[in-house]
């Protein structure tokens, strides 16, 4: 019997590159947290403390800020892939790399009705991600996005559930339905038009999200991922957590208030969590596609 | 010598009212966290623990929440002076109130280019904030945004400074310039159309964040506080707190790779910290008015 | 009418200093967030954008890092004064400099029942915190804690108190009470062994929140303040704010489980907010003492 | 070519139970956030909306807190492991539960030097958690802990690592290492003294992390595993995961001022992340014990 050094891998986490197209008077900005992971023989910085396999992650970090303006980030995804490729071709003892981004989404001030050319405000909550892994295997792309908060004030039911001694939970054919979704997609291409889909995969999941009359949060998560599969032959596989922040009626028939779906309190916690795997029956193995560094794209 | 009670309050924090307006098909939201706290002679509950002037925090919760419905957030001013008004007149004992309310923004949903009747994203980082303070010598009420995220990418210098043996800054005439606005704003009159004036003076202070060639935060402040109060004559002081969140050119000439200005670290700590309060020579007395509760709003 | 500059600093905001005392081989270790404010004459910054007076906030900062070597920060009362008084007697134009410290605890780490020499592990949740000014009026220190988080699970009423319309709270006479402790106390000497009085104060509300069978959050707040106050002739005010953070019994009567006081909710939000100011009738006038800048501390 | 519903589970996340014994005036308190998570044939909940087999979250929130009653919560991992058996033995359509737990730590107030019976202060940054997986394959216990903060001051090297164009790192053979740890070790018993075991684990880790001289964190991570497995036979697997929390000598020679590894500048982001797993040559088989649901424990 003998303890043996199993899956492991080091990077860089959360480098916050932020890069500014100047070319003309008309600026451009990508505003992104960058995570790189390194995996190969490294075993020996574990077992001895030997680092000559290791590229330092202050290496990867600079590698990050270089590439953002030798390569640019017009695209998270290709700049995720030129990153990844740099790593496992460029640099000898790695086998495998992987890059996690978060893209933070700006919109133009307007001043007096007009877009700015180099001023923005931070836009909406939601934050744009890729998930990039290069191995020997091949190349894994997933897209994503997370803490796109979402309401809808009828529109949703649950009811017809299972029941036992601990069940108190009412009925219900109209109730406010609130999320924070995260949903990644796993692409089994790297030739997509990237910044053309991204959006196309947002509007179809907030079409489903607001249209469907929603027998339960399960069910609308499966109407999204599917809009999204059928649109896009090249995404194989959709990921879906969704916390179902409960609104609660207030109770104001105390007071003599009738209270119709009119004031809610919004709860923090507890919340439900509902998590769903989409995936075509002839999906290609994603391998490691899935294997996350910090977690946070 | 003794030792005796000074200024005292206490009250109810962050409940987190949401109000859904279904008269029509199409429904309207509104997203809020309110504080409300009480002032007047409770010093019988701190010295002796005695209650029977206390209204409990429970109560003003329910109130709160109430309201919400009976007398309808649709501004948070006025919803505000609702409340405070209420306890302040109809409590016997209690003689000032303090209401804090901040306001989360929603955009309705776009499906197939159409807003949606009953669905909404989340909208933005900023915060629309509301103080209002009612008691004996009158009815106040301060108007706020914060967390309202700016960057531009140009526009901005610092030069010219102070310089003592721990100065090693160097001069910069152009330079990214962010921040995350914490606005506030006292209202002379509480006869004021809310709504149609806060966002004239959001826009007005992005306007003057965008168009204003920058020589220091200071002064970029100073144009968003003038801007305001000359557009309003019934605001008579505006308070401003802007943190200098900094893009630190990432040294790429180390690589060999040139670096003008589009390549930069997003530090999170330490940053600046700018503050300054802009008021009319006639402005009549604050009082309370920035006396805060919780300090949220 | 015109539009005037009212009150106004500026400075470098949570710069995280960490100093190791490592003379001998047991080394000691401070780890700080440090927040710096001048006031003075910098009108003109604001009004024209000339910096002339003013002092960089990166300045600010390599201040803050060089003389947590040159003075050391064994008190971060101590620091602080220097800190302050470099300000304002060094730096010609500034008349008034406000620095705000917390410090965060750690606890040496034990390695078979003996205290490590150089290895520590981050300590509780409460953060120590100083807030010093100096100006022409003189020089004023505020200590301080924050994040002092406290339960006890009997020993707590809430009875007899005021009732309304809305109030549908039930009394009780045994209840969980837990808050998270914010306390600020001023001095009125700046000869005070600080590191020798810290642990004493906190020791002291401690021991009150424990032993007073509490008939209100007000009560054992009056009761904690003037436990510190009677003890130390030399802190003429303290000022406390304190959450009420709810634990609610669970009912699990539903299910036929009796629950005497032994199974809560802890809820996030809404929850209660008790503020109180004590100070000795013969108070010095606190002058700017309390104005603050970040706000941290 | 059909899409599928593949992996998936739903339950509520972060329910907040605190369990107070009572028994005797000597009080005991358990303070947890509970995450509960169903699995099994639940397909027709997102195909159809049909919710017949689905127990609700309110349902499983409900169970947590009589649990907490009827069972107790003296150990996490037997706790959960209550549940996680309920949810599958007696529930009918249920498969397999995971149960994910977060321990937040309390210490005794000390009130004249003795430890109080009913008041308590929270302790350290540090949470126990505990990760316990029921199904068809059998039960699988995962204890762990997480946000131990971790800091020596020496005794920490870096040097000998790969170098290529973007390197610039210098080596170091003494600097100061400091991390947030979490880890997560798989017990092959559930016939555990689970109370008596955390500390120690807790302790081994503490020490090896305080003595051995550090050639890498992969290397301290490696020493902290194997003496956590090598003392307890029925820990068949660790997982770690540390970021490297970046102090920076702060460069003070540009002032003169010799910093020999005095002051520091602790960075936010970006940080190096280590992670690794080491696990014993004849480990059982994991199946779905790493299979996560909040992914909080």
């Amino acid at each position: 019997m003998a303890i043996i050094l199993g899956d492991n891998q080091y990077g860089k986490a959360e480098s916050r590159v932020v890069r500014i197209v100047r070319d003309t008077a008309r600026h451009e900005i990508h505003d992104l947290n960058v995570t790189t992971a390194l995996r190969g023989p490294f075993a020996e910085a574990y077992l001895s403390g030997d680092q000559s396999n290791v590229l330092p992650t202050d290496t990867q970090k600079n590698t990050a800020y270089a590439f953002a303006k030798t390569k640019g980030v017009e695209a998270i995804e290709q700049y995720g892939l030129e990153l990844a490729r740099h790593f496992v071709n460029e640099t000898d003892p790695v086998e495998g790399a992987r890059i996690e981004i978060e893209e933070f989404a700006w919109e133009r001030a307007l001043v007096d009705g007009t877009e700015h050319d180099h001023t923005w405000l931070r836009k909406g909550q939601e934050v744009r991600t890729a998930a990039i892994t290069v191995d020997a295997t091949g190349e894994y792309v997933i897209g994503g996005l997370k803490d796109l908060v979402l309401l809808k004030s009828t529109g949703s039911e649950f009811a017809g559930f299972l029941s036992d001694e601990f069940t108190t939970l009412p009925e219900t054919h109209d109730r406010v339905m609130a999320t924070a979704l995260d949903a990644k997609w796993r692409f089994t291409s790297v030739d997509v038009e990237w910044n053309a889909v991204y959006p196309e995969i947002k509007a179809l999941m907030v079409k489903e999200f607001a249209t469907l009359q929603s027998l339960a949060l399960q069910q609308t998560l499966w109407h999204m991922g599917t809009a999204v599969m059928e649109a896009f032959p090249f995404i194989a596989e959709v990921r879906l957590k969704a916390p179902n922040k409960h609104h609660f009626d207030y109770d104001l028939g105390r007071f003599g208030i009738e209270n119709r779906g009119e004031v809610f309190f919004a709860s923090d916690r507890a919340y439900g969590l509902i998590e769903a795997t989409l995936l075509r029956d002839d999906a290609p193995p994603a391998n490691d596609a899935w294997r996350a560094s910090a977690g946070l794209a």
